[in-house]
């Protein structure tokens, strides 16, 4: 299987530093350690598709530190600067830094964008509506007056295709690019399983009952901090009922089709980018 | 494969319903609507396994509502009284409850448990402190100051064996109750994939590289909001090196030793619950 986009990070997150005050501030004051760049929550990306990196020298003086983890035994940081925001969008100068970065330097760029976004939005206690503070080396935010401890938000995300008769089901939101069409997706909710939240998002969105449902692969996606979960389903029949508020349109189309397009041939949709777990999905499912 | 505990519910969670406030104030005060009964937390539990249901004119006048669905075409709600938590532990009087739930019944319990619990803990918002308030019929909060809208949280933990030679690792954390080992587990961080989560946990917890990591199984554990999804990997060597912060022990064991004790026989270990998923993941190792 091809490896999903966001997926083959060589960080090592060295958790035992991020809880032991000396050696946090060991790592921090080390003089191999490194900054990730940022420019407005984009990377700086070489020729060879490598993230930029500066020293802690270049760190704003109001900025807090996040223990991204070590690599080549240094010491790797992102930085918070309280009262910013990543921007909420992803324009064309990002989508054409993730098309460019390698997969594994997408990896660590997706942990440092999640968790500084995360604290950007969560600078209160949801518990008790008082001030939280950074702690764990960025890996939490603790309250002052409550003391309730908070830690990254990953939201679970189920995405996947209906299969049918040797067609696969793909649908087509409001907001994608001209002729674009994926896997349909949704949020797991509380008290589902993997399997169930795929069969409720296919019969919510498409009218489509599956059963059979089977786990492919997953990745990090880091807007604002996604764990995308990637199954295929058996669908019962191939009546489309389509929930208008969540899509525009939903097709089928044969595996031959979804090869010729995967291999950038012209057909009825352009296909998901190749970070995209929708990609890998469907590059494994036209393999039949 | 067996159905992992907390699973096979036969809720129609009628998202729809959720957004239509002509909708939800009709299945409000739909006269054969059924308000689950918890007490301190706990469900009722009769004979064969099924949950508790009374009316809603029940229902506490400060209590808000929360629509967990439909089923038999009823609406089903869970309450919500502000000001109250759950009870953060799970007592001798749950588990009972817990191991004698149909698993479809459990699921409905964990969605509701998982929701009410969200609430108790959110009453204030992340992004600035204000109030918030229940909307989207027990499926969000808004905040009164921002507008930043807030959705129940799911945790995604991954739990997995390691397998070596034909043996299993297990292990022992000090919360256990004495002789019980299971399968290790640990919360997904942002920027992981499940299968990167899986060997980073084995290694932090037990110093076992993994490779060939494959998904088993997923459930949802309603303590108080994890999706727990099981997996196992193969390691390199059978060398554990413990990190005793995070287990008492941890043991190989082989299929013969695991089919015996889930079987109920004598061993050098107590079993997980059956409708902890470590129980599924066990029991699908065991089959070779």
């Amino acid at each position: 299987m091809i490896a999903p986009g966001f997926t083959g990070g060589t960080l090592d997150r060295a958790d035992r530093l991020r809880q032991d005050p000396d050696a946090f501030a060991a790592a921090a004051t080390d003089w191999r350690a490194r900054l990730l760049v940022l420019n407005d929550g984009q990377p700086e990306v070489d020729a060879e598709g490598r993230l930029g990196w500066t020293s802690l020298a270049d760190l704003d003086e109001a900025a807090e530190l996040i223990l991204l983890g070590l690599d080549d035994d240094r010491p790797r940081f992102a930085a918070y600067l309280p009262g910013t925001r990543m921007p909420p969008n992803r324009g064309p100068g990002l989508l054409s830094a993730l098309a460019s970065l390698q997969p594994g330097e997408a990896a660590t760029y997706a942990a440092a964008r999640s968790v500084i976004d995360w604290h950007s939005r969560h600078n209160f206690c949801a518990n008790c509506g008082a001030q939280t503070a950074l702690y764990r080396a960025g890996w939490g935010r603790r309250c002052h007056a409550c003391s309730t401890e908070h830690f990254p938000r990953v939201d679970p995300v189920v995405i996947m295709i209906a299969e049918h008769d040797g067609r696969a089901l793909l649908g087509r939101q409001p907001a994608f690019p001209p002729g674009r069409y994926s896997a349909l997706a949704g949020f797991l909710e509380p008290g589902e399983s993997v399997e169930e939240a795929v069969a409720r998002e296919l019969h919510e969105e498409a009218g489509v009952r599956v059963s059979g449902v089977r786990y492919v692969a997953s990745q990090p996606w880091p807007f604002p901090s996604s764990l995308m979960i990637a199954c295929i389903g058996y669908a019962e029949d191939d009546t489309i009922t389509l929930d208008t508020h969540e899509l525009e349109d939903a097709i089928w189309v044969s595996r031959e089709v979804v090869r010729d397009v995967l291999a950038g041939g012209q057909g009825p949709f352009l296909p998901p980018p190749p970070y995209a777990i929708a990609f890998t999905l469907l590059t494994e499912w036209a393999k039949g």
